[in-house]
């Protein structure tokens, strides 16, 4: 199934626009999973048990497995929501950007190694840095847009003309990069009026929307902003707001609890 | 030793502005190595052990490990160059970009678990996605500028009032984000005035230069735009372009004769 068709079930299902971000850091895990084997993939083991009914993706980011060499159980983690989960995709956060001959490797990873079923792009080198990616046109190509962080608007808001360069990018992604109909956009939920901005460029695109939770965003200007034409295209990732909720042995439901309210909040704007 | 100082001395030991591409595909290895265990280290071996008096760094790419599950290979390359040629410093190519706590995690791997002396970065996400890097301050930081792909143009070469989008780059790295004297830059050798572009507006800092051999780059051209006042500041990778110059019994000579092709060429218009 393509990877939009995944999601738009999953957040039917679920009546859910959630994704759970799994970004391990063992230091804040409860000390009776830090002195586990495998804390990483026991942990996640926990977040995904419950929370698999209260999400439409989860988002494992990779620095997190990559610092501490634990690619291991990053794989694990992914086999672990599709032998169990199946209707629940997943996204690998790894926002690559290289050559073509380079970007190649990096979809092989993405796709073949892990088996994810989508993965987050940066734009910057162009399109034939991304269509290594498209060409798997049943996965999902996430490219950057409008990024969450502090800094990220003395780059994506510079003035190209009469626009800023984040709107140039979802133009340029809409228009000239989207031939398989696979490209989706990350769009922070910082700023609902740049939400607003790129919504009015791409139609009913899917954007990921992280920035709620930990960084701050406001969930109904967010949802108004976001939404597409059929009240859904947009994945609201929360990862250390829903994942370090609790940081003793109920740790696993207070991650429950964080996704279902966070599940409501933003249904009651849809 | 800070990384600059690392490349410098390696340069004048050398003579030799030529970094050296460590990107394995396992399928273009001699028969002899592909039968190996663990052939992908084995392969770096023998081009490092045929190289290293003719380079000024090494740089593994690092999707070419991540595709095969192949980073404890990645590893013992590195630590290889440092117990035998610990003159050479070593450029780990990733071209990581992600909000500051994310960075921090790459940062983790790239300087703490594989001991790299610097790393590329895509700066599309600014200045706090930067400087989880940049903090380390012997390590080298290699922002993407404009870099040697066909489809680069379309997003680095955007005009920003009178500048090109790449300008802009090099302008705020040069200006606003280099508080610890450790940025350089990626700048393609595929357009040399571009490059001298660059140069007017960075003044004496170092460019990663890729593009020549397999990308196909002019050597005079671009040695002469890149040049900084010291008769210096070009960082020339060749990666296929050395690696795969043969493939039989003899691909570690090869290699050794390409690379010390690149470097005379390079040094004749020094």
């Amino acid at each position: 199934m393509r990877f939009l068709d995944q999601v738009r079930a999953a957040v039917r299902k679920n009546n859910s626009l959630v994704c759970v971000g799994l970004d391990p850091l063992p230091e804040k895990f409860p000390a009776h999973i830090q002195e586990l084997n495998q804390s990483i993939f026991e942990f996640n083991k926990y977040i995904i048990d419950a929370t698999h009914d209260l999400v439409c993706a989860y988002k494992p980011q990779v620095a997190h497995y990559h610092a501490r060499g634990a690619e291991d159980q990053l794989q694990m983690t992914i086999e672990y929501i599709k032998d169990n989960y199946p209707d629940i995709p997943v996204i690998l956060d790894s926002k690559r950007g290289d050559i073509g001959s380079t970007a190649d490797q990096y979809a092989t990873e993405a796709f073949e190694r892990y088996g994810a079923d989508a993965v987050t792009i940066n734009p910057y080198m162009g399109i034939d840095t991304v269509e290594p990616f498209t060409r798997y046109e049943e996965k999902g190509t996430i490219l950057l847009c409008r990024t969450s962080n502090p800094g990220a608007g003395a780059i994506q808001n510079l003035k190209v003309g009469d626009q800023f360069l984040y709107e140039v990018i979802a133009e340029t992604a809409m228009k000239d990069w989207n031939h398989h109909n696979n490209i989706m956009l990350v769009v922070g939920a910082t700023n609902p009026d740049e939400l607003k901005r790129i919504r009015a460029i791409t139609g009913d695109m899917t954007f990921l929307v992280p920035g709620l939770g930990a960084q701050g965003g406001d969930v109904e200007a967010t949802v108004k902003s976001g939404l597409n034409s059929q009240g859904e295209g947009i994945i609201v990732n929360s990862s250390r707001g829903i994942i370090y909720a609790g940081n003793d042995e109920n740790f696993a439901e207070a991650a429950r609890a964080a996704a279902i309210e966070l599940r409501d909040q933003v249904n009651q704007y849809r």
